[in-house]
């Protein structure tokens, strides 16, 4: 095991993603590196883990569970759920539902994902669905967005309860008390948008449920910094978090053909490169790599698909750090009090 | 007149937009500067508009229609149909249904400038919803994307209308005869997404129809190149636009940040300062300021209410290149056609 005394106990997903198992051996071994406290397990294919484990310098102590299947991208969950027992994901997921792990990370089928966590780690008492987080740079302060893809529908509770649990995520992770909260919309004028999306807002404005509340917002506030949750549906926040990757990769892109394109831009690039590299790594996509799952009892980590090992390496760091936070019963609380409030708003009216 | 033998007659509605109008006024100096074949006439209070002509220097034969009333941001689509005939934005959008302009270009409401407008110019024969389209930057050539925020809800038909009229619209503007259109969605896989996106995905792979259909497509992919038409719901559509331009202020604002940051950085700045400023070009939102409502019987265009006098000046430019394209008989003969297959298919079925 790469441990000490803390050790986080982590199970890998190896066969989940477009670059799997590579990626996720390679990113455990540059976790394993950073974060000798980490023991992993992973469960996938023995033969050709082992082999990337045997390139690596950090994973001498890792262990192998070897499974027979691996849940395909293109299952609906309910057929990755049906495959179900022998996948690498269900198995993985299983070791934190038995207690032998602390946290689950894939890079592989969302949805599959999802289901399979629900029915093993099951939802947390009072929340009707779990949501997708993850954190995003702005010009400030690093934004929490959710949800991010697992409910591509939603009404106004289950809105409010993302905020609920958004909030308690953030005020977790960060410490900061009151996390500005805003609710995504296509203006910022109270009359704009769906139905749901403006009673969504006239409840987290009320006072007694305890949000931050600083109304409807637009995909353009995402990143000024004024934000610190972000709450919206699983469609829309899944057009938004790729929109932002692809023009992060257009910018880039752009940049690179800029510097190289004239004698005096290349040597100026050479110059600059410093500090041009510590923007990349402000804005690389691959550092905010890992979505939490919120709402169930036991940490899952869903990891981008297409990443490469940094990426991986950093879905680690996240799984991590939510263990050594222990946010589980933080947001379990305000759930429940969140629950009470409404229902008492309820027999109220 | 700003004007010589082909002249484009603009109505430009000059209380619409955050600094209105002193951004419509100097925006349309610079676009006279740059076009003197164009005409314009500002709709509005004439006392401001004639204070911030007197400072043009492109204006000379400007026209001023003197309003009393503007439709304000804060007004449902409803409610600005009703204050109606009396504000800037319904008198300018009336000067196109009467002949007496060829286009009208606003930067107002955007739901009471598509209200008002679908009530005067009418929409075309056999188009069910208008939409709103505009061109984004990608690493290749610009891709064309709708709606961008007029129906906020979308069922299958309504998307396969806008495929139709998105690939009309980019084959008359650009002489593309196929351009590559895709649906925007959470995933590529089929089985990924909205029922109704299931259902346009698979009219729209009909060879029949004509379209050169991709497939899904997900934000990432918006500014691959790979795709010339992106289609997707009004919401989902303003959520991705506005958060591009969320990224690319982020983007400009630390690339300032970290070549201002040592003083080596600050060399290289100054060597690279004439590439850099190229790609600030290519990525600029007001470079793609002008958004074209598609499926009405005239030309009206919608500029970004926060835009600056550039911004203003390229929506103008955008209403002015319609204008010279004469694409409406191009769209309207696309729907007809369209109409008539799918019609076909459903006696068929």
């Amino acid at each position: 095991m790469c441990a000490d005394t803390k050790t986080v106990r982590l199970a890998l997903d190896a066969m989940g993603g477009d670059n799997a198992p590579a990626c996720v051996v390679r990113g455990a071994d540059i976790a394993c590196r950073n974060h000798p406290h980490l023991a992993v397990t992973f469960y996938g294919d023995e033969a050709r883990i082992k082999s990337f484990i045997g390139k690596a310098r950090h994973l001498a102590n890792a262990r192998v569970i070897h499974t027979g299947e691996a849940v395909s991208p293109d299952d609906t969950a309910s057929q990755a759920v049906r495959r179900g027992k022998t996948t690498s994901m269900w198995m993985a997921i299983a070791s934190v539902a038995d207690g032998e792990a602390d946290a689950v990370v894939s890079a592989g089928n969302t949805g599959a994902l999802m289901a399979m966590a629900k029915l093993q780690l099951r939802t947390m008492t009072g929340v009707t669905r779990p949501a997708i987080a993850a954190f995003f740079p702005t010009v400030g302060e690093h934004m929490c967005m959710l949800d991010l893809g697992a409910n591509l529908e939603c009404d106004a509770e289950n809105l409010v309860q993302f905020a609920i649990l958004g909030q308690a995520f953030h005020r977790s992770l960060t410490g900061k008390s009151e996390p500005r909260l805003g609710l995504l919309n296509v203006g910022e004028e109270e009359q704009k948008g769906h139905e749901y999306l403006r009673v969504a807002s006239r409840q987290l404005a009320d006072p007694e449920l305890g949000i931050n509340y600083q109304g409807f917002v637009e995909g353009s506030d995402l990143t000024n910094g004024k934000l610190d949750v972000v709450v919206t549906d699983g469609f829309s926040g899944n057009i938004a978090l790729k929109t932002a990757e692809g023009i992060s990769a257009l910018f880039t892109r752009l940049l690179r053909r800029s510097l190289a394109s004239t004698m005096l831009s290349r040597l100026g690039y050479f110059l600059a490169r410093g500090a041009l590299s510590e923007m990349r790594r402000h804005i690389d996509p691959r550092s905010y790599n890992g979505a939490v799952f919120l709402g169930l009892n036991g940490i899952a980590v869903k990891s981008h698909g297409g990443t490469d090992r940094i990426g991986f390496a950093n879905a680690i760091n996240v799984a991590s750090e939510l263990v050594d936070h222990g946010f589980l019963p933080d947001v379990s609380e305000a759930i429940a009090r969140g629950n009470t409030i409404l229902e008492q708003k309820k027999e109220d009216a």
